[in-house]
């Protein structure tokens, strides 16, 4: 099956009830990296998972560090794919006042 | 890149900003469909483009039949990946009086 890259995953578990986040999560993304962005993919999982992953790797996982705030996940993006984007307010939370 | 099986694609035309109504459809498919879809994956396109495809088939394309309509839609789906589940009021939709 051909994918699209960069490919953004993102398993969240349906007994937890995610989907709506995980829907909410990919259009914010797509919204933000519209032109760099080749897929984001909605994976149904179970066991309390919220995965994000970028072309394999994982970049967020809710059982090590709770659910992610989209600024920095958006951060966390940008870095990998978009290098020199800026991302106005969500740069602007990334320090404090340096 | 490893996808999951069945791979439903949604690709809407950002110009058109899609987006929102493709993150509708994948999440209204997520839900009906939550135990067979492998994954639902967003793909930004182009020039008018609102094409569903599943394992590599097109099932919809809006250019041949204008946007979906959902019950259709999920009909479609369940003859592919679950053909004996019943869809509630979206297969009382299919049929006349018959």
């Amino acid at each position: 099956m051909t994918t699209r890259s960069p490919r953004l995953e993102i398993e969240y578990c349906t007994q937890c009830r995610w989907l709506l986040r995980a829907g909410w999560t990919a259009q914010e993304l797509l919204t933000t990296f519209q032109k760099e962005l080749g897929e984001v993919a909605l994976i149904p999982g179970t066991g309390g998972i919220f995965d994000i992953r970028l072309d394999g790797e994982t970049i967020w996982s809710r059982k090590e560090s709770g659910h992610p705030e989209l600024p920095e996940l958006k951060r966390l993006i940008r870095d990998r794919i978009a290098p020199d984007r800026h991302l106005g307010h969500s740069d602007k939370q990334a320090g404090s006042s340096t």
